[in-house]
């Protein structure tokens, strides 16, 4: 059996629900298809490790009684960084002399493997997760999955590559200032970076322990959303873990605002800058705005990342085996982790004031915008420059990542326009804490407008789905029959707080319309009538947050009020009522089947 | 004129609006009877600094046209601990030669100053804030107002001393491990220790900025959270200030659970123990529960701030001083701050881990229960005793406040039994970030249940005021009528989202209710008609956050809805509506007037 290289997480569900095929067939003939020493990879399963959790899959399909439709990533291939543990396959960091053998799967891996998705190895890395280059491992560079005298970019180099090269159909890495985001624009793929918090790091050997994130490598926007919300649980024993704030927004506007950075330094890249501005020119034929925006506050907080007292975080998460085997570390790795001598605990105070005042200035920054939008690295470098810079180049790939983790922010790596070279140069979204959602819906938009192939392998991606019509959890579905409708004059009490368009409908036929006498803006008030006395009358359904809900209810004014409505296909949604006092005397506008008609025959 | 002390701020503006008084006679006249030599002063206002805010005071009433109503703090005489910035007087965080003139008053001092209060003078502190004494001042050891031949307790010492004397009606003090509640504590005063970030501490030298709080004393409750409303407001140059979470609980429940120490440290204190099992005793009276908790995480937690690398914040604010002035400093202050040269940026990473953790286990204790409550301080030593263990002694006083700025809560300090000695023995209410109001609403139960007297001068005080009936910010009323009610069926859907009931009234006469056939829990429906033909209906208003408000409305079974009524005054407010088609056949029980007659005419 032949496997194609490089399915996205449907396909992979189409053909086992086909039953065209097993993960029992096709993942032993994945893996037997891997190229021989391929330097992405620090250990990939065995056959004996595959089949284990070949059979732990037919235990969980049969608990769920056969039923794929709960298992979201039963038989999906993934690969994990190396320092994210799987039990049974060592964890080494990059560093096989601190390698430990995990009794047990990291929580996140737990939360992928009650899915149904399949682990087929351990990645490569920057040791210690520490760079965004990936050339600092003893387990040797990996090669640009575009132009092997290239970067991959790091840390999660490994990540990237066995995706990009359609090995896996998604993988985790992990981001402190930037790991998550530069190798997914190095490759060509989606890299989403969720809010600090978001993924539990039970399990993971930290790099700076307060920031770190762990991250999802995918070819398209749907596939690395489905893995987060897989993902994403609170944990209650990693104390950095948070529950997610439900009620953040889940879109961005029709017409985005996004930051963009005022001045670029592109290290003489002209290829780098000539992409930018071709995605640019995408954007704005999208509808995007785009609003130039001075970064200095935020390379500042970054430069408190890298020159301050948060290297002592990557000290803190080694000291021990730092203790006894400092030889056994990459020596840039190792220059790196020893500036926290530098640092006593009045510095690291004196810079966490600093950070708190930058936060704030940050804060204003991107609340004056709908997201910031950013080229994922300015540059990129081949192995072998490198070589000659292996400090100075790294810190180049983070000038626009660097900051993120510092200000709490979510961001997501998306493919854009190639450069003239044929190498990838990606842009990035920057959204406020807990909008991972929001950068998620305008991602799929980006994908539609502007598709990208899979990874390296060339191939094209189907269009993205379209926006699900699932009410989000804490969220509540609401019909709107008048003035709230989309384009009339109330509709923006829905915009303001964030509601979704989720479907357009009809109510059942037992309720009956009337336009009401002495409103401002003019509305209508619905009446459920006795069966066979009404007709069906056109509704939109918006979903909302919870939490912003209620303040919507407070602003309707009488005779108006906010209960229940039948719809068409018999379900119950919030919506609409009305007072009968209020419709004495009112015209009864049943016959035109809605506000809209309505309101267009007054305007013929 | 001759001032009677120890006014309530109630008590001046009631002399100042019957034109018995005005603050140009009454607090020059206050002044002059302060007494001379004061160690609970480093610098009382001269009769020129008083002059000139009496000025500004004649403007600011000239600017709202006299009305007294806009200025809840109108000619009310405060005092401010000495680390907290007014425009003119030096600041000397009681040390003279660290002295230095602000040009602006600090933030929470211009919100105050805003609503009329009036300044008499700057008070004497353990300095730099580091202690819990009252005797670590250049300025001379403040006295306990009951004993002087005990402490104060610190580091707020003058501050708790000139309210709990009468010379002020208020005062702020500081409080980072227990400084605003331990001296409240010793002195018989409320002493409101608000959420971290609640008042601005812009204009205060930091003692640990991470954590510092400004703090009221006061003689009543309802004066404490009348400062607390004034001061507080989010200030963007304050880059700790945060804004308040509106949605919080703000009130406790009718019978709440507080989770109290299993095993109390009395130092062989056994007046203390005896004042606490009083304390204890009359809480159950007043139908509180208290549970028995193992306080050891929250032990640890307050060790890691006095044990562990948080003392560099106090260097960290005063490192240029100490540098050159290091021979200025109070010797047990001195080596205090300089523990922070035992601490590494490692540590410090290493120590905010180890926090984070136990914050996750502080977390679930707190939720366990409605509020903690514990002494103040389990002891209180003379001022001779403090001589010979100036840094052990000072930390059994810390026992059970130095945790809960680590853990970000807010705190209540209130008076409790008197000890058999004589001396004041406080006990002090915990609650989770943001629900310092909700405090306050226990506070004033407690204050009519064990009334206390002023301070030291045992004039007794008011009944505290009932509840207000203003709907707070960021919260909506709604009108309940049927099984919504206080005691029926569904009213724990309002208890759950922490509604307050507010008031009980009728609707205006123009409605009329019916009883819904086939609704269970059984439920009326209000009808509004035409004029002349309804009765008024009796309703109870709930007040209830906002952001809880869309799920209660989510809540709502057809035929019933949210809409608006009208109230008998003519008020219109959120409240339950019905559609018509399902009154068809009901019960009109209009004349029972409410459904509560209704349903115990059922039961006759």
């Amino acid at each position: 059996m032949h496997i194609d290289l490089g399915w996205t997480i449907q396909e992979w569900q189409d053909a086992y629900r086909s039953a065209a095929l097993t993960p029992r067939d096709a993942l032993p003939a994945l893996l037997a298809q891997y190229p021989a020493d391929d330097p992405a990879w620090i250990s990939v399963v065995t056959p004996a490790q595959l089949q284990k959790q070949l059979d732990e899959l037919d235990a969980l399909l049969a608990s769920v009684a056969g039923d794929l439709s709960q298992l979201p990533l039963y038989g999906v291939p993934f690969a994990a960084k190396d320092n994210i543990d799987f039990a049974g396959i060592a964890t080494t960091a990059a560093c096989p002399e601190f390698a430990f053998l995990p009794a047990q799967d990291a929580f996140v891996i737990t939360q992928l493997r009650k899915a149904g998705a399949v682990l087929m190895g351990k990645t490569n890395l920057d040791q210690f997760a520490t760079g965004l280059v990936g050339t600092r491992s003893p387990y040797g560079e990996v090669p640009n999955s575009f132009k092997p005298e290239y970067v991959s970019g790091g840390s999660s180099s490994g990540s990237a590559s066995v995706v990009a090269r359609g090995l896996v159909t998604f993988s985790l890495g992990t981001d402190t200032a930037g790991s998550g985001r530069v190798p997914a624009g190095f490759n060509n793929l989606v890299g989403l970076k969720p809010t600090r918090g978001a993924l539990s790091n039970s399990g993971l050997v930290p790099a700076c322990k307060s920031i770190d994130c762990i991250t999802v490598f995918a070819y398209s926007v749907d596939d690395a959303a489905s893995v987060l919300q897989v993902a994403e649980a609170f944990d209650r024993r990693d104390p950095y873990s948070r529950q997610a704030d439900v009620s953040a927004p889940r879109s961005l506007p029709a017409q985005p605002v996004f930051g963009i950075p005022a001045s670029i330094p592109w290290f003489d890249d002209q290829q780098a800058a000539a992409a930018f501005a071709s995605a640019r020119q995408q954007l704005t034929a999208m509808g995007v705005t785009l609003k130039e925006i001075d970064f200095t506050p935020l390379f500042e907080m970054a430069a408190l990342l890298y020159e301050g007292p948060w290297v002592a975080e990557r000290m803190a998460a080694v000291e021990a085996f730092h203790r006894q085997h400092a030889d056994a570390i990459n020596p840039v790795v190792r220059a790196i982790i020893e500036k926290a001598a530098n640092f006593t605990a009045v510095d690291t105070f004196k810079a966490e004031y600093r950070r708190m005042a930058l936060l704030r200035i940050a804060n204003d920054i991107i609340g004056s915008v709908d997201a910031l939008c950013v080229p994922t690295s300015p540059t990129i470098y081949t192995r072998e420059q490198m070589k000659q810079e292996p400090i100075l180049f790294n810190s180049h790939y983070g000038t626009f990542t660097n900051f993120v983790n510092f200000a709490d922010w979510c961001a997501l790596a998306l493919p854009g326009p190639l450069r003239a070279d044929g190498l990838p140069a990606g842009i990035t979204l920057i959204a406020p804490t807990w909008q991972d959602f929001a950068l998620v819906e305008f991602g799929r938009r980006w994908q539609a407008f502007a598709p990208w192939t899979r990874g390296a392998t060339g191939k094209a991606l189907p269009a993205p789905a379209a926006l699900s019509h699932d009410t989000p959890a804490g969220w509540i579905r609401v019909a709107v029959v008048g003035a709230h409708l989309s384009g009339m004059p109330l509709n923006t009490q829905l915009i303001e707080r964030h509601a979704l368009l989720a479907e357009q409908t009809t109510t059942s036929a037992d309720y009956r319309l009337f336009a009401l006498p002495d409103s401002t803006p003019p509305k209508p008030g619905l009446l459920k009538v006795a069966a066979g006395e009404g007709a069906p009358i056109r509704v939109e359904l918006w979903d909302m947050p919870l939490t912003a809900f209620g303040s919507f209810v407070g602003l309707i004014p009488p005779p108006l009020g906010i209960g229940n409505l039948t719809l068409a296909d018999g379900r119950t949604v919030k919506g609409f009522i009305c007072e009968p006092w209020a419709l004495q005397g009112a015209r009864d506008i049943t016959e035109f089947g809605g506000w809209r008609a309505y309101i267009a025959s007054l305007k013929s």
